[in-house]
């Protein structure tokens, strides 16, 4: 999908929500089993319920990985049921020396259709280009992440420049690709740096999770992150998918994704 | 395995090698067919040939994920046909917030059952932690790599230290667990480094990768590498088992990974 056709979805369906399928298979709701089948139901009734409210969905493939080769299937069924219309991620934080990060592009793009993949920046340049050699596809680079261990490195400053990493990784890479097929991820925890980071990179999307249960406000992430074309998705996962632990999961879940949707038409 | 097998083993094949399975499906030698029941057959042959000169190998995650479903099976497969005497690597580069971390600790150390698993750093201390949870199951952080971009952001010196960003990757993450859980990934292109970063973690196994067709110099490494229970582990993948394109491959792969063991065995 390119950022025009993305942009178009944002203004029609009055909204920049991602909605993130990383649910724990132990946990699955009352009257699913928990098991492969069971996943593969929950995200056809979360996905229904949702449509109308998301632009973009955003698979952890962690949860599916833990799975063995079933969750593979699963994870190959779930991608099949996602709308064509919507902006699909696999977040599956990848990047390796050239070769191999060419290999995971095919298994993203070309086995598994997804329109973006996240990438962690660590190796540098010739880890991510390969991702974007696809056409219409994008990498979704870390750049400021929603948890505790951001503190660890990302924030740490650089002797020249005085700036900090993650500041240097959003200017270094923007070499490699542009706000055609590059995003960031930028965690909501974070909003304080959001308005900081949109003078480095006033035209990139910006994928931001955190929003919900890691405590990050919409609001705050709408005021400072928004731009001329929208320029962001916001990820709701468990907000959402643990609405309801009951047989109402699915109506709750699109109950939750309505209200955010509710409120970022008003913010759009 | 825990690290006083592991240097037992070292002892007894007098080796530290490393063997990469990172095989490309369309680049399968003569006589074996391009497809998954092909890659497998190739993976059992280099095996057996290198078995007794081996004392860890490594699957590089993405060749088989490029696959699909199936390359899931074969990468199952060959984890079954790994020597139970060996190091067993996934080579994945993952790294995600705890729960999402737990997931991949789970795909590899229960699904899986590898015994190490590589880890990027760049997201702290909470996407590294969950998997030292595991008894006899290792983290093998990325500190300096082999390719190109590790110029990007590894090399970057700090403000406060004067510190380079791996030597703080290499400090921090010391308090996350110990030389009997964690290793560190440091390209044999990075020679000049090594003498330092032992300083740095003394008593840590380094896997090493680079040495042969990324152009690293073995004896280099283990000059400078090598501490009193070994601590290297140096792998070759494409020097190994690209060795031939003809249906001698496996003798070929055999020969060269003996060539680099009678070395080995020099430097211990």
């Amino acid at each position: 999908m390119n950022k025009e056709k993305l942009y178009n979805v944002i203004l029609k369906k009055q909204s920049f929500l991602c909605v993130g399928l990383d649910r724990d298979i132990e946990k699955l709701p009352q009257g699913i089993s928990k098991d492969v089948e069971g996943l593969i139901k929950f995200n056809k009734a979360i996905i229904e319920a949702t449509a109308s409210y998301a632009v973009a969905y955003k698979i952890n493939i962690a949860f599916y990985e833990a799975l063995g080769t079933e969750g593979w299937e699963a994870l190959e069924e779930t991608v099949g049921m996602l709308p064509t219309d919507t902006f699909n991620i696999a977040d599956a934080k990848r990047g390796d020396i050239g070769n191999t990060s060419r290999m995971y592009a095919k298994a993203f793009f070309e086995k598994g259709n997804f329109d973006a993949i996240t990438v962690a920046p660590y190796m540098g340049k010739d880890s991510v280009t390969p991702f974007l050699e696809f056409k219409d596809k994008w990498v979704i680079l870390l750049a400021l992440t929603s948890n505790v261990g951001s503190q660890d490195f990302q924030y740490l400053e650089l002797k020249e420049s005085g700036e900090k990493l993650f500041e240097r990784v959003l200017k270094t890479s923007q070499e490699w690709g542009s706000h055609e097929n590059m995003m960031y991820v930028v965690g909501a925890t974070q909003a304080a740096s959001l308005s900081n980071i949109r003078k480095i990179i006033p035209n990139h999307f910006l994928l931001v999770p955190g929003v919900g249960a890691q405590g990050g406000s919409l609001e705050e992430v709408a005021k400072a992150g928004l731009n001329e074309q929208a320029g962001l998705l916001v990820n709701s996962s468990r907000g959402i998918i643990y609405a309801s632990a009951g047989t109402d999961f699915a109506e709750a879940a699109g109950k939750e994704a309505k209200k955010l949707q509710t409120q970022m038409a008003k913010y759009l």
